[in-house]
């Protein structure tokens, strides 16, 4: 019985790393959706979400059923309260994909970033997915040093954001109101899939030390 | 033994409902430094809000203890994990008002609402406020019927979204990109409490009916 029950929480953790390769999947597919106005790109990163959400909740329930059959103590207890709320994050994360997707499918068949916005959006983009890469790694070996390191690239998202938003404050901008609220909200989406991988690794951070990391804000 | 362990488990309710009540605080008073673009009120949200993230670890850390001590089961379990989540989002939505805060103070001693924008976020902000308020009701109360009707409030809330894309969109607004990505922005964050009182919502039903009710997105 004890044997089951450790296959069950190492299947919870093995699917959380899962539903973070979907989630990571669904940002780059979405960003591809953006990038080349392709709606038939953004229309699947729309319709598989629901995939996502299921993931969440079969981690959900089975996490809950260990948490309420076994009544597990200290280093499970706390990774099974961890993977309810890295869960929570990771569905977050691919709503948050196809908010983006849905920004393209609007935009469609034009690109919804002028040309002058792409490239800090393309970086933007690919910070977010080095971040979620990473962050599926970190849960996957509970690395907490790899998980420390993840701020850093956090603190460059930032950066990011900031240039975005001179980009489109600067008297250079021509393209009016429209396109500035739509980058300067994907630069939000990016920016808030960032936040939730910084959040995740935390989890793993107080997961494996049981200290807690300070509140990303 | 038991009944010590009650009353820290009707603390932890308790606590999670005067922490709605500071959230509530919070967002009013982002309001208000808005409206009023007043700097002080403005700081004074800003600097208020490490008291909703020691609200957050006060009641994780109690939660935490209740579990890994008293292994509770069934409604008790239930509630304990549903405490842990909802104070995940309280402070989010602290954060949120800081956010509005933020674009006050940045503002400041400018409005940064155009007129033409003030009715519609004045309106956005009443429905965030009102949907905190029923949700410290919904959670002190556990009631699941306030806690179905709250999606009614969430609905008038994407409306008011809606209605205020086009305002920006329209024709006749002549205050550029900057006022009009804070104006998005400023929606974008009133939408985000309002989806966390529903998440909160649906976490009592969840709570006390122990059915999930399916995931915001």
């Amino acid at each position: 019985m004890r044997d089951l029950y450790h296959d069950q929480l190492d299947s919870v953790i093995a699917d959380l790393v899962t539903m973070t390769h979907s989630v990571r999947d669904a940002t780059r597919r979405a960003t591809e959706a953006l990038l080349t106005a392709n709606a038939e790109v953004a229309e699947s990163v729309i319709s598989d979400d629901v995939k996502i959400d299921d993931w969440r909740t079969s981690i959900e329930d089975r996490s809950f059923g260990l948490l309420a059959r076994q009544q597990p103590v200290a280093g499970d207890l706390r990774m099974l309260v961890a993977a309810l709320r890295m869960v929570a994050d990771l569905e977050r994360m691919g709503d948050l994909a196809v908010h983006i997707a849905k920004v393209a499918r609007l935009r469609y068949p034009d690109h919804a970033l002028p040309s002058t916005a792409e490239p800090i959006i393309r970086e933007m983009a690919e910070v977010a997915e080095i971040m979620v890469t990473s962050v599926s790694q970190i849960v996957a070996n509970q690395d907490v040093a790899a998980a420390a390191d993840l701020e850093r690239e956090d603190e460059v998202m930032d950066r990011l954001r900031r240039a975005g938003f001179r980009t489109l404050l600067s008297d250079s901008w021509e393209h009016g109101v429209e396109p500035a609220i739509d980058v300067a909200l994907l630069g939000r989406y990016y920016e808030r899939i960032a936040d939730h991988s910084v959040s995740m690794a935390r989890r793993v951070i107080y997961l494996v030390t049981g200290e807690h990391p300070a509140a990303v804000s």
